[in-house]
C-alpha cells in the first residue's frame, strides 16, 4: 500500500454515501491492517474495532447513532474500542497480571483506540473513501455495549461511518482555528480577552455561525456550543456512564 | 501540500535524528497546520501543541522524560495537550458556560489532541521526516505542566519526538498482532485460551521477545510488560496524578 496524491488541507468529514458502489471486505481489512501499523504505547495495541455491515445490526447501530444518515447510509461502520481485556487475558494466560486496571491504563487504551483509528480515517480518505466521525457512542455506552456484546474492559469510544462517497459529498472542508490560537512556542501564552476575541473572530464571522446563531435563538455561537450541542446535563450524564465503565 | 510515496505498513518509529540538519520552522509550522484540518469534536479543537526548540527548555524537558535520547536529539518536541481552556475562555467572553467541566469533556478533548497528534505524525513522516511519541509525559504531569507553564484546563497527555532521521535510523517496522486479534465482525467474539496464544504466539516467537525476557529475568513476555515496563505500582500513581488534573 502505497498513498499518493492525499491533500490533508482540503479533506473534509463525508456523511452521504454513494448508493450504488460497495465497500468490499478485502479494501476495508487491507486498510485496517495498515492502520495497525500506526505507532501504539509500547506495541501493545491496547483497542480493537468492531466492523457492522449486517443490514440488520446496522439498523440498531443507527437507532443508536440517534438515526443519524452517515450511520444508515455509509458502507460499514467501524466502532473503534478502548480495549484492556485481550492484554488482561493474555496476561492471565501467561502467569502474570495486568498493571492497567487503573485511569492510567484507560487512558493508555483511549489514546491507542484513537491514533489507530484516526490513521484508518486517513488512510481510508487516501483510497478515495469518505469517513466521518460520530461522536454519539457515549451518549448511550450500555446500548453500543449490549448491541456489540463487549466484555468488561472494552469501552467503544466513537464509530467511524466509512464508505464511497456520494456525488458531490463532503465537497468543502470545514473551517479551523489559526494557528497561533493552538500552537505555543516553548511555553503555554496565556490567552487575553483581545487573544481570544481573535483566535475566534474568523469562525464567528462566517455565514454558518450566523445561521447556527439565530437557527437557536440564541446570541453568541459560543452559547450554541455549550447550550444547544454539547451542554452541561448531557455531558454530566454522560460523564456518570463513564466512571460506570472506567478503572476510577 | 501534498502527500505522495508514504508506505503506511512500512513505517516505523524513529529514535535517533541527524545531526547534520535542522527543522526550520516554516516547515514544523506547515505540518501542524495541515494536521489541524484532521477531524475534531464539533469543529472545536479541545487542544493545544507546545513546541520545545530552545536548547535550555530542550534540557529540561528531556530530563522529565527521563533522559531518552529522543527528546534530546530531536529537532523538535511537540508535547500535545488536552485544551479545554480556551473553550471556556471563549465561552465566558461570549456570554456562555462551558458544559465541559467534566470527564464527558476531558474524554472529547483527550480524543480530539491525539487525532490532531497522529495526524500531525503521519504527515510528518511523509515529509520525510522521522517521529517518536514518548509517554513519558504522564509519568510527571506535575513537572511537565509546570515546564510548560499549563494553566488549569491543559493537560499534556504525550510528546512527539520530530527530526530527520539519523542514516539507517528506524529501518525496521516493528511487529502487530494478526488482524483478526483487533478486528471484530458485528459483534465482539471474546477469546478462548487458544484464541489468545493464537494471538499473541507470532509476537512471542520473536528474538526480540526472547531477549526481553532473558534481560529482565523474568518467564513470559507477559510479565515483562506488566512488572518491568508497566507495572501496577507505577500506573497507580500516574492514575492518581490524572484525578487530580481530570474533572472526575
Amino acid at each position: 500500500m502505497e498513498i499518493n496524491g492525499y491533500k490533508p488541507l482540503e479533506r473534509a468529514s463525508v456523511r452521504a454515501f454513494d448508493k450504488n458502489r460497495r465497500l468490499d471486505e478485502c479494501t476495508l481489512d487491507a486498510l485496517l491492517e495498515a492502520a495497525s501499523h500506526a505507532p501504539t504505547t509500547g506495541n501493545m495495541q491496547l483497542y480493537s474495532v468492531v466492523v457492522t455491515r449486517d443490514p440488520q445490526q446496522k439498523e440498531l447501530m443507527t437507532k443508536l447513532h440517534l438515526g443519524q444518515p452517515a450511520a444508515a447510509n455509509c458502507h460499514a461502520l467501524l466502532t473503534f474500542c478502548a480495549d484492556k481485556h485481550r492484554f488482561d487475558l493474555w496476561c492471565r494466560a501467561n502467569k502474570a497480571t495486568s498493571g492497567f486496571q487503573n485511569l492510567s491504563g484507560d487512558l493508555l487504551a483511549i489514546v491507542d483506540a484513537t491514533i489507530f483509528a484516526q490513521q484508518f480515517n486517513t488512510l481510508a480518505e487516501a483510497a478515495g473513501l469518505g469517513c466521518c466521525y460520530l461522536g454519539t457512542v457515549t451518549y448511550d455506552l450500555e446500548g453500543f455495549s449490549k448491541a456489540l456484546k463487549l466484555p468488561a474492559g472494552v469501552v467503544p469510544l466513537f464509530s467511524i461511518a466509512v464508505g464511497y462517497p456520494a456525488e458531490g459529498a463532503g465537497a468543502a472542508p470545514s473551517d479551523r482555528l489559526p494557528l497561533n490560537a493552538i500552537v505555543h512556542r516553548e511555553t503555554y501564552r496565556d490567552f487575553s480577552p483581545a487573544d481570544i476575541d481573535a483566535a475566534y473572530s474568523a469562525k464567528q464571522a462566517l455565514d454558518e455561525s450566523a445561521r447556527f446563531i439565530a437557527e437557536n435563538g440564541k446570541e453568541t455561537l459560543a452559547q450554541v456550543y455549550s447550550e444547544v450541542r454539547y451542554p452541561a446535563a448531557l455531558n454530566e450524564k454522560i460523564s456518570a456512564d463513564l466512571k460506570k465503565v472506567l478503572d476510577l
